[in-house]
Parts: C-alpha cells; sequence; structure tokens
C-alpha cells in the first residue's frame, strides 16, 4: 500500500503475559501440575518456558488486581523490525510505547507495546535471553510435558477486521469457519505451523486462549488423567478431542484465574509459498470437533479481558455474529 | 445353600449373539470399520472376533426383523458346567433349553440356554472351535484393532437383585456406585479384569452395551478419527474418555442399529483372592468419567431390547432409582 | 501322584527379595528413576510397588555384602496353602522353614520358605498387609508408570525340569522355544497372563530378571529416554523392541548392582482351560525380537546369583544347552 | 560472494526420485505395507505421497536397470528460483539442464536437474500439481502413517564440503557430530524441522536415506510390527529407537532394492533467526541413538549409488574419515 511503512517481519508467535490474582495458586497450576520450567522467578513475576523453547519464556505471569491480558508478544526476525513496528502501529494511529531492555518483561530486550486495531496488547521484540536447551531433558518432563507456546487465540466482534488486520502484517491463512455470508472464525500463520493466532467470534478484544503444544496425543491424555486424580477436573473446560479445524488433538484447561490454555499436538506444515486455505462450512458439526461432541458453552461465552498500555481494562463491543447460534439451530441451519 | 444345585463354574463372558435388521449395514459397521474378524459368514450370520480371541468368536450377528439381544454367552470351565448350568436355573425356575451342537450359533457345541432371573437371554457352554492365533498378525489389525471381547454391560431396575444372582453365580465385585441408601451400578467378573459383566440402573431387562477390548488408548482414539473422516461421527455417542469407574479409557459407539459397543482399554488385574470392592459415591462427578465430563443422556437412557428362548421381546420393568438424575441435580446433591 | 501332599494353589508371581549392595544406588535407580512406589523404609531395607498393586510391596530390597536374589514369592489361595506348601516341599524332600509374621519381610505374615528342586528360594505366604489403591493416582505415576510385577525369569540347565516342576505346581504352559530335540525356554503362568514364571536355559540356579508391567508401550519408551538424559544409558541393556514370545513390549535395564529388570507391556489372556501352548522354532529370528533385532550376548549370559535359606550363595551348574549359540549359527540352522 | 549469482529460494526437501528393479515388489513395500497413497501410477511408473503432503507426490518409483537415485528435489520459492538455480548451478560450473512440463517427472512443471557440486543429481521447481487434501483422511491411514517427507540424508566424503555448499544455498544448520579436528556429520533445514538435507561421511555420492515423517511414536512402532507378522523382519535395519541428534524416534528399513527409509517422529522447530547449532562429540554414545543402542554396521557402510543427468552411476571417492571406526574405539575414543 503506498506511503504506509512496511510491516514487520513476524517470525512467531512467542509468549504471553497474564495478570494473576493469586501467584502461589497459578504456579501451582502451571507449574506443579501443567509443568512448564521455571525460567525466573520472584514475588511478582514467574517467567515459564516448554521443554523446547529456546528462549527465556512463553509465559509470564504477573500478579496484579484483576485477572487479564498484559500483552501477547511476537518475536520478529532482527532488530530493525522493532523499529518497524513502531512506524507501522504509528502509522496505523495506534499507541506505541518502546519498552527498552529491563524495563519491561524480564529476559526481552528492545520491544515495542502498542495497542492493535483490534484493541489488543501486543509487543514486538527480537532481543531476548537464551535458555539452556532442555528437548532432551525427558528427566525433567512432567505434567503435560508442553513443548513450546504454539499459538493464540483471541476473541474479536469482527472476524473480517481481524483477518484484514494479520493479512497485512505478512500472516498467511490456513483454516476458516465460513458459511455464505459469513467469516466466522480464521486461523493465521507466520511459523509453518497451522497458526501463530486465530480469532473467534465474540464480545472482544479477550483473550480466548493460548495454545500449548506437546508432542504426543498421550501427552494430553496425562494432563486429564493428572487433574482427575487431583480431584481438579473442574479445570477441565472441553476435551479431549480431535479438532476438525487444524486437526490437531486438545485438551482445553482453565487456569485458577479462569485463563484458559488448550494443550495441543499434531497440527501439519503449512510452509509451501502456495499453501491454500482449508474452508470449513459452519455447518458440518466436525469443524471444532472431528467426532462430533457438542462444545461446552462456557468455551464459546468467558475469556479473560485485555489491558491497554497503561494497565487498564478494555471495554469490549459485543459481536453481530454468534458461531454457537448456528451449531445449536435447527438442522444445523443456524439461527 | 443346602438343597441347591451348584452353580456352573464360569470363565469369562465371551460372546454376544445380536438381531440385526440390515446385515450389510452391519458388516460395514463392525467390520469395514472397527475392523473384527470375519470368521464365518452366510447370507443371515456374521461371526467375528478380536485378534487375541483363540475361539470362534466374540460377536455374532443375525439378520432379524427387530433389532435386539439374542443371549450372551458365558464360556464355562468343562461340559460337566453346562449340566450344572441346566441344573441350577431350572432348580430357580427359570426356562432352560439345550442346544445340540449343529442346532445353535455356529461353532458353538452343546450348550444351555436360560432366561435367567433378571430376565436376559444367557448361554452357557465349554465347547467351541477353535480358531487361527492373530494375536501377532499386525498386518490384518485395522479400525479399533479389538483384542477379544471384555465384558457386558445390562440394564436392570433392580440393581441389588442383579447383584446377588451374579454373587450367587462366583461372580466377585470389583467396584460399585452407591449412596448411603441405594447401589447404582456395579461391576463383577470371573476372568482377572474389572469385570465380565456390570449393571446399569433402568428399565430392563436390556443390553446396555457391549465392552471389546483393544491395548491402547491411541487405538481408541484411532477409531473415533476414522469416524470423523468418513463423517460418520453421528456413530460416537460419548468420549473419548477416562472412566473413573475401572480406570479405563473408552470410546462409546452406536452401531447401524443403535447397538452400543465400548471400545475399552487398560483395566487392572483383580485375580487376588482377597479383592476389594472399591465403592464410589454417586455425588463424585468422576465415577462416570474421570475427568468430569458429563455423560449424555442417551447413554443413561437408550438400550437395546433383549429376546426370550422362543425370540420374542421381553416387556421391560422401569426402575425405581435413576443415576441421571442423581448427577444433574444441584451442588451434586440429587433429586 | 499317589502319596504325594497336593501342591499349593498358587495365585500369582507377586514379589522378589534382592540383595543390594549399596541401597542408596538402588533407591536411585528404582525409585527415582523407575519411579516405583515406597511403602515401607528402613536403613536396611526398601519395600517397593507399582501404582496397581494393592498388597504391600512387589520388590523387596535389602542392603548386604553380595548382590544377590533372597526370594522370589508366590501368593498362595489362602492361609491352608502355606501349610501345603510345606507339606509338598518337605515331601519333595527340600528344606523347609516356616517364617512368622514379623520374623520375615516386611508386611509378610506366615509364610514358607524352600530352596525349590530347581534351587531356587521361593516364598509362599497368603497374609500380607494391604496397601492404599494408588491405580488413578496420575498425579504419582513418574518414570516408567510401574503397574505390578509381572513374573520372574529365571536361568535353569535343565528347562525340562524346570518345566516338570512349574507343572505338578499347577502352572500352565503359554509359550516354548524348541526344536526338534530340545525345549530352550517355557513361559509358565497362574494368573491370566503370558507368565507367572519363565525359564531361560544357562548355568543355575541363577534369576534372569524380575518383569514388571506399564499399561502403554509409550512408557516403555519413557523410561528409555530418562535414562539418555541422564546420561545413564549404560542401564539399558537391550531394546526397546517387541518380543515374538509373548508379544509384549519391552526394554531390558540393569540396576546398580546389574539386577535386570525388564519393563514389559500388553500380553494376553491366558485364562481359558483349553488355553494351548505356543511353539516357536529356536531358528525363528523373531521368537526373542519380532523385529528380528540381535539379542545382545550379555542378556543370555549375564544373571544374579542366588541365595540358599542361611544367606550363601548357591553354587551354578553349567548347562549342556546354549540357545546364544543356535541363534548365531549359519544360516539360521544353529550348532 | 561477490558476482555470483544469487542462490535459488529454497523452500523445503519435497521428492525423490528411485530407479527400482521389479516395480511390483516395490509397490509391495512402499504401498501396501508403508501405507503410501498412489497419486499416479503407470506401468513404469508410481508416484506416492504422505497424507500430509498436498503436492502431487513426496517418492517418485521408476523402473529400471540399477537400484540407484535418479535425483533428489527441492521446491522453491517462486518460478523465478528455478532461473536462478540454473543461474547459479551454471555458474559454478556444473552441468544444468532445464526440464519443461511434460517431459520429466509426472506432476512436476519447469525443473531445473543438475549434478551440484557434491556430486548429487538435483532438481529445483516451483510448479507442480496440487493434490487432494488426505490431512484427515484417517480411513484411508495405514502402515506407517507416513504424513510427508522430511528429509534426505547423503553420504559424502567430504563433510565440510557438504556443508559449506549447503550453507551458500542458505541452509541453517542444526546439529552436527564432531570432534577437535573434524566434523563427521551435519543437519541442515530450510523449513523449520531440524534438516531438510543431512550428511554421513563416507564414499559418496551416494543417497543414505529418504526420511518419511510420521505424527507419532506408536506408528513407529507399527510398521515395525507390521513386517514381522509378515516374517518380513530383515526390511527393519536399524531400531525403532531415539535419535540423540534430532531428537527424533525413528526406525530404518531398506525396500526390496536396499534403498533406506527412516521412518521419522518428533523432532523440534528451529525457524527462529539465531538458532543456534547444536554441536554432539562423536565420543558421545548417545549421538546417534540416544540409548545408547550400537548402530548396525551396514548403517555405516551401505547406501544407493547415484545417477548423473545422463543415467549413468555416478563413481564414488571414498572418504577419509570414519565415524563407526570412531565409535568402536577403545573407551570411546576412537581410532
Amino acid at each position: 500500500m503506498k506511503g504506509r511503512p512496511s510491516a514487520p517481519d513476524v517470525v512467531r508467535s512467542s509468549y504471553a503475559e497474564l495478570i494473576v490474582t493469586d501467584l502461589a495458586k497459578s504456579r501451582w497450576f502451571w507449574v506443579d501440575v501443567l509443568g512448564l520450567h521455571v525460567q525466573a522467578e520472584t514475588s511478582d513475576v514467574l517467567c515459564l518456558r516448554g521443554t523446547d523453547e529456546l528462549t527465556h519464556h512463553n509465559l509470564v505471569l504477573r500478579r496484579g488486581p484483576v485477572a487479564a491480558l498484559d500483552h501477547i508478544a511476537y518475536r520478529v526476525r532482527g532488530a530493525a523490525d522493532v523499529d518497524r513496528a513502531e512506524e507501522y502501529f504509528a502509522a496505523l494511529g495506534r499507541p506505541v510505547r518502546r519498552v527498552a531492555k529491563g524495563d519491561g518483561t524480564p529476559g526481552v530486550g528492545d520491544a515495542l507495546h502498542t495497542v492493535d486495531p483490534l484493541g489488543f496488547p501486543v509487543e514486538f521484540y527480537y532481543d531476548i535471553e537464551q535458555a539452556e536447551r532442555l528437548i532432551q531433558r525427558y528427566d525433567l518432563h512432567r505434567g503435560a510435558a508442553i513443548a513450546r507456546l504454539d499459538h493464540f487465540n483471541i476473541v474479536v466482534p469482527d472476524i473480517p477486521a481481524a483477518y484484514s488486520h494479520y493479512t497485512a502484517l505478512g500472516f498467511g491463512c490456513s483454516e476458516t469457519i465460513e458459511d455464505e455470508h459469513e467469516m466466522y472464525a480464521a486461523w493465521m500463520y507466520r511459523k509453518q505451523t497451522v497458526h501463530d493466532v486465530a480469532f473467534t467470534g465474540g464480545a472482544g478484544p479477550r483473550l480466548h486462549h493460548l495454545g500449548m503444544a506437546t508432542h504426543e496425543s498421550h501427552q494430553v491424555l496425562h494432563i486429564a488423567d493428572i487433574l482427575g486424580a487431583l480431584h481438579a477436573e473442574s479445570h477441565i473446560e472441553r476435551g479431549p478431542g480431535r479438532h476438525g479445524v487444524s486437526n490437531a488433538f486438545y485438551v482445553y484447561l482453565r487456569d485458577p484465574d479462569g485463563h484458559r490454555v488448550e494443550i495441543y499436538t499434531s497440527d501439519y506444515y503449512t510452509g509451501d509459498p502456495d499453501h491454500e486455505t482449508y474452508r470449513w462450512s459452519v455447518h458440518d458439526d466436525r469443524r471444532r470437533d472431528y467426532w462430533g461432541n457438542a462444545v461446552i458453552e462456557s468455551w464459546y461465552k468467558e475469556a479473560t479481558p485485555v489491558l491497554d498500555l497503561d494497565g487498564n481494562v478494555v471495554p469490549v463491543s459485543e459481536s453481530a455474529i454468534d458461531e454457537s447460534a448456528v451449531r445449536v439451530g435447527a438442522d444445523g441451519l443456524g439461527g
């Protein structure tokens, strides 16, 4: 687009920073149960990562008064892409704030913070501390044996607007849920998997969930079994099951603040230059669960509020479309 | 009990004979999709078995006008136990019919047929044709890779009566679902697994499901994936999931006539002489699914009618208790 | 046999007591790495069990000067069977010693110790402390997720003699390795699995290995991965692999004293009264590894010495047959 | 390098074309046993792909007089990259041949064939027919459930030369095997996995193996079980096992002509811009098998000859280094 600054070269979704209200309870859930590796810890902040992650963290938990998303973060290809991010979002009329190493999230160097056109707090950075290689430290694998962060799923009232924004940022689209009139959801990627970010239609901006990758489906079953054993099965919200979209095997959990995490495994390669978007009909009951199991209502309705650059909760806009209403319509024809 | 004939020495639940209304559709489901091995086949009858079964069949499908259970069958320790079965059920005042080799189910020798005190058609036999060993024929394993029949689950209005009858037959009890007033379900065994037969409370006599054993949980996931791929996901009724009771990993499927089959794996050894019954509270949400996932209503309500010795459908009696009503009560306290 | 006392009714192989030279190192291996549950512990003795075991232990490790087998133990059906064991082995001219509760292995009640005709120290007992049910304590499953002891494998110079002794004790035979002249190995059972005891031909009496059952093959892979991660891969002697005999998936490990343990999963049901012995040709390269992988020489040659009732090492007799020599013969025709 | 044409932008390793001497036997192995999907077939050629591959093929088998590699093929980012490939290899003084759509391999459009500086026949193409999406066709998954081609492994006498050539082509290096004097092997990638191509030291140019990706480790075990069941276990050369390098779970098979294929699963993401090379010591016994299992001699010594552009076998040069000799050195210190 003539005159518009070029977009930063995003490599991948890399971490999220969540506000939690009771750090001890959160530590129980994310470390003791799920088994994430503690890379850094203070009385206010926990930096966690999966065993395949080679940088400082995939998840930052920060103590705060209200459970919320502080920001999602994308790693970019080089230091110059942080500058590009600043110019790009400034040109879009969005607030931008440069955060120097040491002033922001532990381990992260020079970063650009913005609230994107969809209302989400987003960080772009290149510089980050490297971390010890744990890929083969099977002696440390516990819980869900999480390898790395795989994706963000965000709730937005206007799916086409989200699609356009991320397309402009250079993301490809692997899959959608559609009918002849509407796009209900979309999955978009930079790294060569099904997605780095996906959009769920609903009142937004809100964070729907973080997707954490594990290597094999038995590890997804194992974390559900552990939660049953601890009589903490109420933390299991949906699944385990097979997604239609992405083909991944999954379970959705809720942390002590209600933040949702998906344990996710076995999607597919999307790196070819002409990779085509696969379009699901909203009337195909297999799109959300390939086995046709119904989606839990809370999964469609509940999500995490997001903060602006000053730490205030961003108000949400309602959505005109409702995929869950389509699902329950008579004869699969929707409402 | 003084004067009462001794019970036959039951070895295990070994096969069921189902009436199906369209044998071609049934063949598609049980052979093409689930992958059971065809041991014998005529235009009216299919004899099927799992790969670890060393006798003629685990399942007989017989063409008929009404989908129903023709009979369940227990293998006994020796030929004399067939006589004992005849005397035992005759002494109970139940109808008995001796079926000679060649007159009954293909492959089965001398057998005793009865309608037991619970109203179910049951066969006891020792003599049966041996079959080729397929345990290591991995080249033939398909679908759910079913190894053998594991158990019958029957719907009865009076759980204590079923418990008493099978206790008298020499079965042990591995697990129950109870509260301070009622027994809602029980799992009883002769072979050294959690069960050969289990009782679900409801209008009966009806057959709730056949349990078919497979070796590993990924095989349970695979059959669900296959059904999704065939757009036959409506055959998946409940699961996959982990049972609280039995600890097995499971999925429940419905065949083209609505007969229910459970693909079941990984329960535990019960062979010690003092093996204790494990008692679940009906208020523990993990009893039916260890992950707390809700049980589908149809799973509690729908079941297969059973036939008497003359092939007529046995009328059902309603049950005074309803576990599913307990489940949905406020605060888990039931209704 | 006229005049001979009847054999005790053996339920299953239930535990082994090993002498270890460094209890701390043994604890590292069996508890920290393999993940067995510590049921009781003193400065001299560790009592360990798998998660599915409902009695006091599957393995007792006792500090001593020489790494050896103190005894293998079989649980019998009732208290009277301990008396029967005493009479039975006394009638065979074998040394017998009655050990009262509190005088022997922790948790075990009245027991009979003998050195059997094959030269092995064997205990028979009925009374044993029950233990907390851990079957569903997935939060405690670690390492190889061992469920229970599955079997003993013993080295004997005379396989037919071992076969006869255990046949007389009421064991069935599930599989053998043979040629037209010799029986090279046999697998024998009381519980409804492939075996409670197996015989490997060689200088004996020695203990070849303890078989510990886990539920799924990925758990076998996981313990090998853990040992690699700890740079303790020298504890992996053979496998993982698929057995021809038994069809189980396995890995053989050596503990710090060289005691061998097999992590073993997925054999098959043998409970039918007419279960037939499956006979492997010693010339079938799949018998020991179904994938045709060569057996490590140490696996055939090394084993644990056994103690007599006074704690002295029993001298071994050489074997006239050598299955490993057959294996390496030209064209699979043996020597 | 000043004046040198820029390298083509390689997307990934995408297919190999092998000459086979008996197409029916090859079809048995690759289609009936391994389960690859037949995309196109004539009396002389078979085009096969995995279920996740969305282009025409991952493997082409062509009938010919001598078992050999016809060429390996890389997909490039756009049509212009085929021109770049032509200029690039011509500038290196290598033979180049432009092959028009319809004149070369079925399904492939405009392509550049060369013999690279390492002596290997290599094709670069962008245009290829798309194929039906089979990712979720679980009903068609058979054998090893191969998803896609993952990598080529080539035997070269001069590892640093191979490393330099592929570095110049824009490949990153994920792992190596080294000592203070030599590089014994290297793994290099364009797509975001551990490799698209790896180098094994030895007499070359020869093809060591094709790596085919599957999703989970149980699928690797399953193909070994199938080969055992078919008494075709001689096609299993090495493994199953866990690699130190790449961390993948693997098995190596040999097809009827001796061409080697690796079934490979679960490596890791390498897409970050500063992804560091992980360097294994040649003295670490876990580098080739993380469990310390010895590598079969044939795996180091045997490989597939390669053809030049006229279909003649390229003569091999001996290698000055021999990793297998290091492995068997006393005290792991090599020779």
